[in-house]
């Protein structure tokens, strides 16, 4: 069975500037769900101006993972609504953070530490190396991928350590980053990726669009266990 | 110079229970600084009912470990003291939660999960098993930690997977849990210690002592760099 | 296409124990071998016996997952062979270990560490219980899984702490073992799976086989990058 | 009580080489050394064509920190002699490997793992960014150390993860590296750094020799229990 990805953006870059919608036409979202769908996925996009951030329970009943985009309205998402994707991800819905999304709420709060990190943004060459060669996620992938034009992104980043970090990023301006990192969160799992911004073509590469369809694999939901919580009055043993 | 603890404490039951006046008449949280100070150690208290809980910037600013025990008030701790002790952790205060705290707002913040457990209360054998023997937190402890009457705590328990695991507890109605758990968030660390209950008096043990201890010698902080974030509009090198 | 795997055999109890043959008539490579077929993967055999111990670098070569089940025999392994087994782990080759098999040379090999544990075999009751849910492992799997009568195998188990660690188990006797380890060395994945035994009949269960299943899923090799290694005389940047 | 530091050294360089002499005139060894002592920590050498390589048991017995540093003669250690090296960090020596005491025996066989990497040549730049500020082994260090001047080490570096990644090195030429790795093995603590050069004067900046006396103290043993291993036939528990 197809799985069901949501690709959310907050889509205003898209709606406030020329220059990124010629770049992005259908929009961030538009372009990711339309290389997931040529993958053979079920995707879907939900946007930040549309009623619950397009986030009704009804979607996010029906999303195995869902990928997230934002850039100057995090504050805008409501609380209500990451809540619940916070509880959908701890029940077992893939998480992906993309770029910029460092900052989100959702992520913030899954991760609980401030997510800052030092940025620069002059179009610099961005170099992103494989450490974990054998890891799903780098599946087609050399040893590293070479980006000719990148905001930076630089440590110290505010993160716990990753369950496993699969990237870690070279800049032409002297920094390094951690750039793909993977989290068990609750039943879930979230992949954060660097690569992504407005303008610079990023989402176009075929194989940042390969790391993405990795981890959106790796990331959907397995029918493991649900625990159970809270009292239990009878021990599962006689106690003498 | 002697480590400054403060000693937290919701100080509830020993207001209400007479049962756990008796077995704590100075409060959890004057049995604990107590045995802190016999240590060697600068160890103060603060509880909930006083004002900002105890916990004033002054406080704050001079404590370099934090020590927390919370029950049945968890939902009283206001979301203000609970933001600046989040801040001061990611600065690089240390943090001991123990026991019940496990449900703290402040542990689930940062942890970034529900922190939610299988619990029963009925006297049983718990034995702490040392998995990491070279850990400073084990100095001075034996093979286990056997506790004759404890409540049980049982896994599932929904936290991320500890940087470093020390302590898994067997109990004799059938459960395991991650009974000693380390993590690094921002520049603070942070220990889940499971022994402890408001009626069983595992406070005066020599050995819970003595785990608690090392805990703040290994939580305390040290002078790592303050990470610079945000802007960084030069490279630190020329780029052609 | 079907994951090739062999499972590997020490094979010597069913050669001297008409206990054991009764348990095991086509020993415990065959009733490993025959389930994972049944779960339509390309299963092979190899024995400690056969020249090479049946590990040929033509077999080897087709083995996309190794099952390793050893006990007596360990310092009978040929230190050629535990090599090339190594050195194909590192390139791409999934390893389950399973129950004693953690004493064997080539799983010593791969953590660097004794392997050491404590043992006791009066027939107890053990609990294996999940506390990574979300975990490709343990799809299908419930809460825990009981096994009335086992081996004890209990900590210290000396092995480096897990990459992922998916099941922690309990024993009646008193003690606990980290019972389901995953490890990533070079692009292979290593997983240590504690049940087995050569008479109870641990692996004609369906909880016991769909665990080793779903191991070898996770184990097989994916097609990420091949690190090159050693001089690389040119560097990537022109350096001013 | 001071802590009991043994250098090791290789020590051949500098028999061949008058420029190795010239910058080390008492050997990297005894540079090294030097540092130690000043901090206040007592420290001898040991080097390759000593007898036992000057690693007797003697000498191990009285050491708490061991550090390593090999380079072209790493054959030559012999087997008897890592083994005993092993089997004290086990037991819980700390050590200590630097830079070309990658490719060492015995952090190879720590490891598990071939701990190859790409290396070149020409002098470039190094930055070693701090990705875990509150580790203990960053006291007194910046957000980075700056070496005008080093040999290049780049990813894919071979090894488990780390336990704790403290360092991630940036490079002129366009390559990444893992560079500061804690790990917990056994009883004992290791942490690979990867500066140091037999010729560039690395060993005697600040920075440099603040790292490595920090790594010393942490890697000091704790007196945590010594574990029980082996048969066990009688249970902790009454078994019904």
């Amino acid at each position: 069975m197809a799985i069901r990805v949501t690709v959310w953006n907050e889509n205003r870059h898209e709606q406030t500037s020329k220059e990124v919608r010629e770049v992005y036409p259908a929009g961030i979202h538009g372009c990711i769900a339309e290389f997931l769908r040529a993958e053979g996925m079920d995707a879907g996009t939900a946007t930040l101006d549309e009623p619950e951030h397009g986030l009704t329970d009804e979607v996010l009943d029906k999303t195995d993972v869902l990928i997230w985009w934002g850039h100057v309205a995090h504050q805008e998402v409501s609380d209500q609504v990451v809540e619940k994707v916070h509880k959908r991800v701890l029940d077992d819905m893939g998480l992906i953070v993309l770029h910029s999304g460092h900052f989100s709420k959702i992520f913030r709060k899954l991760m609980g530490t401030t997510c800052d990190l030092k940025w620069r943004e002059i179009g610099e060459k961005e170099r992103l190396w494989v450490v974990e060669p054998g890891h799903q996620i780098v599946d087609g992938i050399g040893e590293y991928i070479e980006l000719p034009q990148t905001e930076m992104y630089g440590e110290r980043f505010d993160i716990p350590a990753p369950d496993t970090l699969v990237f870690i990023s070279w800049f032409a301006g002297g920094e390094v980053f951690r750039s793909g990192c993977c989290y068990n969160r609750g039943k879930g799992k979230v992949f954060y990726f660097r690569p992504g911004h407005e303008t610079y073509p990023i989402f176009y590469r075929k194989d940042i669009q390969r790391v993405i369809s990795n981890a959106v694999r790796w990331a959907a939901p397995t029918c493991g266990p649900s625990p159970a919580f809270g009292h239990v009055p009878e021990p599962l043993e006689t106690i003498s």
